[in-house]
């Protein structure tokens, strides 16, 4: 199995370039299409929108990642095998997904090697179709990574900074994701169930539940996400609005117990 | 064959997540995504949408559906068994679907025998991943509806009011579906061909042809939709924009013959 | 495997519809979604996107492509064969893919015959699920294209106008594409490389580089695009808000060495 996670857009060729670029390397390849609509260069964003992918992917899984605003410059494409395989560029994309597949072993993808397999030009501005979608085609049909590149150390790996920050009694976080409905994702796991969460920005205090629903329509609650982050949303409404927070944007909060 | 319908949008991680999930348990499944940019939280548009492809789909098919504004609270998450599959809340989702399968028997899913299977928590938020789509894979790969949950009487789940009504010699009909060009779906189906079709309010006819290219660019005109409901629509131009239809509003029709 | 490119739409049941339609006559097809999102009724625009696919996919592919503006009239739907197939409207749809497959044969779709593999009926607005879909699946099955429809001129064929036109020393360029990014696809390819391409409109003169990267944030560039055709585009922004150019406008242009 090969995932496909993008910024490539919905209406153009792209994705679907890459697809069949795949297919012909690999014809029983199953790939499935997790986004092509990560917000266009947010690494940030296609990192958890990865990470949440490959926390319920089986073993042996092949995840290709191309948020590549770098693409035709001098950054590395690589290869990152553990439990699973990633192939994305070296920009920091693998941050979160690295969390889970127990790494042990890094490559940087050598283009004149990935030619000789799928016999096509590489191009300089889309290297999902020619250089990543093939890579992950190859992988999936058992060629080794070291026949697709060189090793490198994986500590050369460029990662985000992603750590949740104490300052005081109060955690520094991050905005790393807002969903669909608006919802804001932040960057705390594997903390102690809180009775209220409050917002130092604003000063407002926030109920601690297990679901939207059980607070009022409109109004705001902090709740354990689906991803294991702390989540703040509102009930059929829009925390990232409501708040006027994005991705990337800090937040200071105090868990209350 | 598994197809898959929600409002977990496109951008994020949530569509990725349930089908990597449903291949983990069942990876030979063929997934066929139906739609995830359903309406958020819009119950009858989902239920339209299922429709549509259950009426295409072979026997056996399994049809899960994700609209589900209840989720973490008490509705159930169900099973439907006919000539066809349908794995989803119930709230009202499997009204129109249920026209086509023959529905012999009904199951609430039970969360504790769906974790037996998957090994995985189940979340308060999240039950697309956690329940109906693991359902979903395990259903097309043989277990039977019994082993993951208790049966239910059909005469229990929630249905919407989706019958068209009489007024004199007038309908009462409602807009189940706008299509993204604009076009109203009404809930009237097996109709007598009229001639003109009589908008009450705003006392305008529309002349009743086969196809949009019938009537002049810009002009209203009613037709047989493809799905077997009346439809208004506006050549090359939007009818819900037009007359100011929404999914839910109500219109009062005369058939003139 | 058969490639779907279409204007349905990704919320409604369009998409979905059509592809179990096609499953249903051939479980095992791999159906590889492109786009269901190409500009309502943009022939051009679709042209272009199934062009990319078809130069990147394998020999035997079937490519249904579904912009139809001109359906329930008296348009005709055909396959193209040649090393790949086409399965589309004959309005201009198949121009550029054409340039690729090394057509031998066309043949007019009889609806009649269609519908004795399909035992379906053919609704007169919505023929990607009735007519195409199934025409795609049943080729992709091995039914050979003499049992679906009639032999017809290749010659008559509808094709687009998309010849670059010469001026004195200048280019008449179209734009065939707008990428998501806004980047422009102008209909000139297998050009000697410039130093620099001139818009006359506006007197502009944008240096030819390989990739985005290479100009500052913000600034024009011409670059040779990623599928051979000359693009014109914005480090980081949209060319084709800049220079206010849509699909189908004509642009003029020197290519100064």
């Amino acid at each position: 199995m090969i995932t496909l996670t993008t910024d490539f857009g919905l209406r153009g060729p792209y994705a679907g370039e890459t697809k069949v670029a795949m297919l012909r390397i690999n014809p029983k390849a199953v790939i499935v299409d997790v986004s092509h609509s990560i917000t266009r260069h947010s690494i940030l964003e296609g990192s958890f929108v990865m990470e949440g992918v490959v926390k319920y992917s089986p073993a042996g899984t092949v995840h290709v990642g191309v948020i590549d605003p770098g693409v035709g410059t001098s950054r590395r494409a690589v290869i990152i095998e553990g439990e699973q395989f990633l192939v994305v560029p070296d920009n920091g994309l693998p941050t979160l997904p690295l969390k889970h597949i127990k790494a042990r072993k890094a490559w940087e993808i050598d283009l004149e090697r990935v030619k000789r397999f799928t016999k096509l030009e590489v191009s300089s501005t889309f290297h999902g179709r020619d250089v990543f979608g093939p890579v992950g085609a190859l992988l999936d049909a058992g060629v080794g990574p070291e026949e697709l590149g060189s090793e490198i150390p994986l500590k050369s790996l460029t990662l985000l900074d992603v750590a949740p920050r104490r300052e005081g009694d109060l955690w520094v976080l991050k905005v790393i994701y807002v969903d669909d409905f608006g919802n804001l994702i932040l960057n705390l796991e594997d903390y102690e169930r809180p009775r209220e969460v409050e917002l130092i920005e604003g000063g407002l205090k926030l109920p601690y539940l297990d679901t939207y629903g059980l607070v009022e329509p409109g109004e705001l609650l902090a709740l354990p996400g689906s991803h294991g982050y702390l989540e703040i949303a509102v009930n059929q409404g829009s925390a990232s609005e409501r708040l006027n927070l994005r991705v990337g944007d800090e937040v200071r909060v105090r868990l209350v117990r």
